[in-house]
């Protein structure tokens, strides 16, 4: 087995839990967010930032990276850790998002799914054996297995089919996959919104025994009690003993109700992706700091926040890099906000271990926030 | 006084000195390359990479932070050091130049130059005692006179007019200079490529006794041996015992036959803007890593080079960026070329002191490109 996974704390009250995931290039602490490296780059950031910040584990995306630089470039450059030159644990999502929402006048089948490149219109086919081609190539710690993720709203019979296409392309990775020793294959889970199918689309993938699991198709538009009312229920036909990633959410709302449901990893483009349009995230909550209310505020981006960036630059110079469209402004946002949420979840593991993780929920979120799910333990 | 200098080595067979340039910001030791921050920002680096890099003095623009964010916002946050967070020496210009290169549809008189700015049209004035208000309040160690940069080419008349002017204008900035004990206010001799109005220049110009002296007026459009030509006759006719600058230069051979012609300090914003257009300076000259050849070329961007960014990342990877305009390119190729630049200087400093300039020179560039302006000592 290419990972091992161990659950070292429950909160008693939630269904959270602090785990501890080994893989080929180290061990991870979860819950965990994981910063995304959408091209081999986790943008504005240098790899030493992130060990700095204590990033355990970076996202990358097959289907970017397919079509820049080629996975057989970075195959040959000696894979992704080497190509970019970070030697801690990489994911590889699978390009199932990307083939649906960038590539233009997709086509399914059930053999595939053909799609043009969202950069030059040229044309491509993934499959699920393809893209297991693909993923032994870029040589990611963690590798997911080719999904078709319905869109929100769908119909009932299209979300059926959806992940019905998931189940079989799914034994299609396991069958197909490489490196099945030093690569770990996570299989995603779909059905929408409806209850029933998530069910199903669980129980289908558990009978193939994955190492991981992956609550995909959400966070896809729908409202956040949609969000949450699905995934407080779909967690549990996940397996207790094995991690589970809930993919695409960023924000501390999602990442700490999600740890709450019993999420073990998460990842987003948000942080990074709002630091370049200049919005913190805070204690406080966002602070849009190109706001012209900050043009002489010297103050620090969050009082709170005890990162270089926060010790360092006030939000007037802050504003002043964002304003100008300043590389620096991109990179001391992009730091801080990878930062702030790093250390929402090394708390939040620190309060599940310490028995307190409603205390440390309550103090970031209303708990009605949450409450309503009934995912707390009577 | 301000500062203070001291030549501590001389090359015996050429102009070539290394000094020690005391600042109330620390020690610069000479001759040094000044990397350009600008809007208060070296693009791409932060102040820690600077410092890593060991760069000494910085250098910021007057009309840029006049025009965003405004000096006073500046001097309402304690200043540029404060405001940037760069604890050590700054040099600022006065905007002679940009208000006749940027902006728009300016007019001289002997007052001041009205320009528009380049940004939004707006109309703005600059006087020398303006310019004397703006630097104050930027606060930088070191400040420059505001003068009238003459364009190359341009005629006897035109040159002569330009240099009276701001000779004149020289003597307004001595007369209305705000901190005269905290910032060093240095004299730019200009005359275009006429010897003789170069001489006349720094005459009136040493007349006044500024503690340091600026070459304006060069690296404006005009062949290189024209620049080397002009260059090697004027730097003798400002005093040996100050401190010497050659405005806006920043390749390697402008650098290097500056420093044998007797030149102590450079500035420009070359070496981080082609890092950001994917161009690198190495041992072996410039390196267009976006060219299709460096694909799969997994050697580092500059063998010779001890930087993290040669030590760690592959031309493929470094192209992979920049082809797809990450700003991690930008980041990992200004830091090279500033790292390159500065060691060049480092090197030649050093080479001085152990009194073989002319073979570290050799060793960089072909002695031809010097010998012809009999600057070489008998």
């Amino acid at each position: 087995m290419a990972i091992s996974f161990e659950v070292v704390a429950r909160c008693p009250d939630t269904g959270a839990r602090a785990g501890v995931l080994t893989t080929p290039h180290g061990q991870i602490k979860t819950p965990i967010f994981m910063p995304v490296g959408t091209l081999a780059t986790v943008k504005a950031m240098t790899v030493d930032e992130l060990e700095d910040i204590n990033a355990q584990i970076i996202l990358s995306n097959t289907y970017h990276l397919y079509l820049r630089p080629g996975h057989e470039l970075v195959a040959q450059a000696g894979g992704l850790h080497r190509f970019m030159n970070w030697q801690h644990p990489i994911l590889t999502d699978s390009g199932g998002f990307q083939v649906f929402s960038l590539g233009d006048m997709n086509k399914v089948d059930e053999d595939g799914v053909e799609f043009r490149s969202h950069i030059d219109g040229s044309r491509h086919y993934f499959t699920p054996e393809k893209v297991m081609e693909i993923e032994a190539a870029l040589g990611a710690d963690i590798i997911m297995a080719f999904d078709q993720c319905a869109p929100w709203p769908c119909t009932r019979e299209f979300a059926e089919a959806a992940l019905e296409r998931t189940t079989r392309w799914a034994q299609r990775c396991k069958d197909s996959q490489i490196n099945p020793h030093s690569q770990a294959l996570f299989g995603i889970m779909q059905g929408g919104t409806y209850i029933d199918l998530r069910k199903k689309s669980a129980e289908a993938l558990v009978k193939m025994d994955f190492p991981g699991y992956a609550i995909g198709g959400l966070s896809v538009g729908e409202p956040k009690e949609v969000m949450y009312d699905v995934l407080s229920q779909c967690v549990d036909f996940l397996p207790d003993e094995k991690p589970r990633y809930l993919m695409g959410v960023g924000s501390a709302d999602y990442l700490l109700t999600g740890t709450w449901f019993g999420v073990d990893m998460f990842d987003c483009v948000l942080p990074t992706r709002i630091a370049r349009n200049g919005t913190a995230m805070t204690s406080q909550g966002r602070l849009t700091v190109r706001n012209a209310s900050y043009a002489r505020d010297f103050s620090p981006l969050d009082p709170d926040c005890a990162c270089p960036v926060c010790r360092n630059y006030t939000r007037a110079y802050l504003r002043h890099l964002v304003k100008n469209n300043e590389i620096l402004g991109h990179r001391l946002l992009s730091y801080h906000n990878l930062y702030h949420l790093l250390k929402l979840m090394e708390g939040a593991r620190q309060a599940i271990i310490d028995g307190n993780f409603v205390d440390y929920y309550r103090q970031h979120l209303p708990l009605e926030e949450v409450d309503r799910y009934k995912k707390r333990k009577e």
